[in-house]
């Protein structure tokens, strides 16, 4: 176990953050609330970008930039966007300093207060659809399908590395259509891209669903979400897509003309994902000893370290590893070769171990002489030895096969960890002991949702699109219910 | 020419607004001073981006992300800096709305004001320098080599798309070394990195060379730059790259132990581009038909048009088409081929001119028949006919032929503007008739320098770094001069 991380069963959070700390993800800034994301975290964000940025060109969207500042006005003009947004944000009200007269640095200048307050974006669809206005005049211009990489800010009181920050990263899709059903396939398409990206390249499963309607996004008449679930039982939303139907059309006046030369609003969604999934890749995976990474997001798969007494025996393990690193880059493995005489193989092997690079190869005399290296697994900290010949070969193979065993490990584990229950007196016994997903029974009202939330502090994660759909009657109420939904108490 | 688009002879400034709206590259947004960039500006931005990552990475830098937010007495450290960063912000006073009493909409709630104010970041030089203290410790830590991509904000009263806004995208590099050697070689390294990039891939020569001291960055010790001229004879400052000495070091009290045991403040560097490279891309190349891109930056290299009066000619001049598409594409040619029957061949023509596409393919009935296809160049305007089983290798040709010529004609056109002097008389003619760089003798002070500023607008771009460096005596005053400095008006 890695020195001085306490362990999951201690304290599952004090885990997280001493983790997130030591692996040398993400610290604390000197400003409240914003993190200061360090090279080695940001490299596994950057492979993330880079794959979800394929998935989305692929299926035809373009990136764009939008301002960072929205006027304040612009949050009144769509009602229920206004009350889920406009409220914890940082306000800009002037654009000059000044040196105090005091001489004690520098001061607001009075003289420089802005005519109306500008907002630092917690989210963009009101700049965007201000804009969309003079983007949209014909069907022609349909369906206008734009995504943004950007920063956020939602002043935030209570704050998590990843998890909950005042300033984060993300992506936001701003989808425009002629017809309702289009929207509707594009916010479900987007749904389905991100699950695919955080189950095939996170190697976390997730549950597909919709939101119930006091969760639903500010604005939207449908929010699609994926689920996944934590080692500590606690569900992590990791990402949404809102149908938006006309309301943001209407609110800012984009209408086109269709092809009879009829007018109508447009229809829209609005996507997105950031870097909470951060949050989600490490809770998920990791163990007591730090990080486990999926091969596939690992800035280094493979790290290769000499073991040696002399300079003499370096240099042939060096030879080995020289063309071991050739071989596996060759065939698009990242290789580090950390030859670094600064620090021990010992100091090493924690440090990689903590970094959760996926395999790592030791070579020592005894190797050099046999043909053989050692090969490590972070996933199942199992080790054994490989003709030097076939090692390659091998380790492509591991790769894949280390990524799938951490996604069925988690399978597993959620598998595991869901249960449905008919009662509540049931859920609320399963929620204290085992926690995770529940599946339940539920009445439909905002009521019966609200009851339990208060009582239990479980909300319902979704509405699983994959459900059996079969009738019931409510687990609180007894009332009908179309269908059971998912509980869990949420990060 | 294209419709509606203002020639350069006619107003160079209106051709250039028109053309970056009229090629949809960006526009202004509701906000003041910040624009909104378009797709296809943006597609641009992303290959500048990647190109210069890559050189990044490639020379040992990594990339993370410091918070948009810096405490307003961060600024008070580092007293120069102050006085050039810290007037003209973005300041964030309060962190919540409310709901106006009288139902107008939200208003800043007074409850809710900052403690410090925060600015948003104009540069991050005091954040990230915060940062390091905690990173850095001994000499095993250096060098520190970090790159991060963000969006600053500096508040303009006068703004003009990519060329001078309110908001914008750029990197900025700050690394910490152990070393004065060391930092000097990084600043110098990274402004010849800068000058690769910009001539190799946007085809835009540049002069490399030294900042006087007045043009200095706000808490440097020496600013290196690359300057480049635009087509009306106007200088425009391409890329920095700062020499800061132990200045932040001592400000921000980062000290790191040598293998000696010996505590000292380390060296530092800072170095940036931004989104106005966009400005310079556009302000070399483009002609009164429109923009005009080189292959490496262009999101599109070759669009293929069908000209066609029937289905069955439009069946015949696909096949070709796509046949020559996949060929292309095999051979790394970004090519698009635009099938739309919504609008005619002569449209696109002009769309395609508009937009700078470096070679568009038409072909028709005729050249189905012959078995040729006709191939327009944007560089030259000129078209020929190719047998199009030779059309692929001529086109991969043809990528680095116009690449070249962009850079030649550019080469050209500066030798033709850049121009010695002996007397300030000469200076100023020159300046008033054909402008571009000239070449003077300066006594190498302040005075001289604001006294030419102020009689000419003319500025010292920099000191040039491939000089000859033979003394002579200053254009103004007689006095001594150590070596020629290099003259413009600049952007």
């Amino acid at each position: 176990m890695a020195k001085n991380l306490t362990t999951r069963s201690q304290d599952y959070s004090k885990w997280y953050n001493e983790l997130v700390i030591q692996a040398d993800l993400a610290e604390n800034s000197g400003v409240k609330g914003c993190m200061v994301i360090k090279p080695y975290g940001y490299a596994i964000w950057e492979k993330m970008q880079a794959e979800l940025d394929r998935m989305f060109k692929e299926t035809g969207h373009q990136n764009a930039y939008f301002p960072l500042f929205i006027p304040k006005s612009y949050f009144s003009k769509e009602a229920s966007h206004v009350d889920g947004f406009a409220k914890e944000c940082a306000v800009v009200t002037h654009y000059r300093l000044r040196n105090a007269e005091d001489g004690s640095g520098v001061e607001v200048d009075p003289n420089a207060k802005l005519e109306e307050e500008l907002i630092v974006r917690p989210t963009s669809e009101t700049i965007i659809w201000d804009t969309y206005r003079k983007w949209i005049q014909s069907y022609r211009d349909l369906p206008l399908l734009i995504n943004q990489w950007a920063n956020v800010v939602r002043w935030e009181m209570r704050t998590r590395l990843f998890l909950r920050t005042a300033e984060f990263l993300w992506q936001e899709g701003h989808t425009a259509h002629a017809t309702k059903a289009e929207a509707i396939v594009e916010a479900e398409q987007m749904m389905n891209i991100y699950a695919e990206f955080v189950e095939s390249h996170m190697a976390v499963p997730v549950v597909k669903g919709l939101k119930t309607e006091s969760e639903r996004f500010a604005g939207a008449l449908e929010t699609y979400c994926i689920e996944a679930l934590m080692q500590d039982g606690k569900a992590l939303q990791a990402g949404t897509s809102h149908f938006l139907g006309q309301n943001f059309a209407k609110a800012f006046d984009v209408k086109f003309t269709d092809k009879e030369g009829k007018q109508d609003h447009v229809w829209a969604t609005s996507w997105g994902v950031s870097t909470r999934l951060m949050g989600a890749l490490i809770m998920t995976h990791s163990d007591d000893n730090g990080l486990v990474l999926p091969p596939k997001l690992a800035p280094d798969q493979v790290v290769i370290i000499p073991i040696y007494r002399n300079e003499e025996q370096l240099a042939a393990a060096s030879e080995v590893a020289n063309k071991l690193t050739a071989e596996l880059r060759a065939k698009g493995i990242r290789v580090k070769f950390d030859n670094r005489d600064t620090h021990k193989p010992g100091w090493k092997f924690n440090e990689y171990e903590l970094k959760g690079v996926p395999v790592r190869i030791a070579i020592g005399p005894k190797d050099v002489e046999k043909g053989t290296v050692e090969v490590a697994r972070r996933d199942t900290l199992t080790k054994e030895f490989m003709k030097t010949e076939e090692a390659t070969d091998n380790i492509v193979a591991l790769m894949d096969e280390i990524q799938n065993n951490l996604f069925k490990k988690a399978i597993d584990f959620r598998a595991e960890k869901t249960t449905v229950v008919a009662t509540y007196d049931k859920f609320k016994e399963v929620l204290a002991s085992k926690g995770g997903f529940i599946s339940a029974h539920w009445d439909g009202t905002i009521e019966t949702e609200e009851q339990i939330k208060k009582e239990t502090k479980a909300t319902i994660r979704c509405i699983p699109l994959d459900d059996d759909n079969a009738p019931g009657s409510c687990m609180v109420t007894g009332k009908p219910s179309v269908r059971k939904v998912l509980f869990a108490k949420a990060y």
